[in-house]
């Protein structure tokens, strides 16, 4: 089904409501909002993509969208700057602690990262495992490489453990991923 | 008045519901899937943010948006990657032929477009003057120098034809703007 501006809409039961997936949300924002403020990288979470079909004009200081449907992203969450590269990245939580399913992921955001790869850009996604508090950090190349090799449908964790990162919890940056780029992807350059 | 997410409620009169403005966007919008389809570069348009206040739950398929407000953007609208460089910028459609008025983008965009380019970013504006037909591209730092030296409320024409650079209009992509990057910034660090 084909919605205004050639996305899908949105399925009620793939957008999260509850509580679920917001922790690891507002701990990246957190760190995202302390980045900026000690100007050492501008990323930003970008807005949930709405159609609007409805909006009451009740006066000109004043108007409310009466009517909206949730759109499926094209694009991943959080963009943004750092150390004069592109920085584009995805974050999820899961309560499996096995594996990470790809159908925690939309496709064309696996997609979107793999261009960013190719167009010379830092491209990530941030895996948390509830079960296991932890949180790893792993490269879209890296990602990419397991499914062009394997014919599965999750990712195990024994690869994230080998060939991704683990992110420490830290006080003030919460997640702090930047530290992961510094030691990897920009040791990697110099 | 503060609203949920930090940011305050964008007022209907800045939001632009009439055709004015949609033009310009829907040329670049286009000129960002050609780009796209053509792996020449990777930006997008980022959702008009919203706080949903209320959301009506049908069934596990389907949900709607039942009360929702605009918010002020606290970054500008279109960014992305090429040649491995990360690019921010806003666009804006005016009717005044003599000027480009301040008031016509939000503050924290301009300071937002700033620290892009003190990241090192390629942040830019383009503007288009409705009733001359003609499109500018200003880059952020030559826009700021203007209101840094000089106490005023609105860029000159002058000045953007002096320092910007007209983007001709095409078949495709209709707004090439890369090609100004391609010219200026990339023969600059060549």
């Amino acid at each position: 089904m084909k919605y205004p501006g050639g996305l899908k809409k949105e399925s009620c039961k793939s957008i999260d409501y509850s509580n679920r997936g917001m922790k690891l949300e507002s701990e990246i924002n957190l760190t995202n909002e302390y980045y900026l403020e000690n100007d050492i990288a501008v990323i930003y979470k970008k807005p949930t993509p709405i159609t609007v079909n409805k909006v009451d004009f009740k006066n000109r200081l004043d108007c409310v969208i009466t009517e909206a449907h949730y759109k499926v992203p094209s694009t991943t969450d959080y963009n943004g700057i750092y150390r004069n590269k592109y920085i584009d990245f995805e974050a999820k939580e899961i309560n499996k602690s096995t594996s990470f399913p790809l159908s925690n992921i939309h496709s064309h955001q696996i997609s979107h990262l793999k261009k960013i790869f190719n167009h010379g850009g830092i491209g990530f996604i941030i895996i948390r495992f509830n079960k296991l508090n932890e949180t790893y950090l792993i490269f879209i190349e890296d990602f990419l490489f397991y499914f062009e090799h394997n014919n599965k449908k999750s990712l195990p964790i024994e690869y994230i453990k080998e060939k991704g990162f683990i992110i420490k919890d830290k006080y003030k940056p919460r997640i702090d991923y930047l530290e992961i780029l510094d030691n990897v992807c920009f040791e990697r350059m110099n």
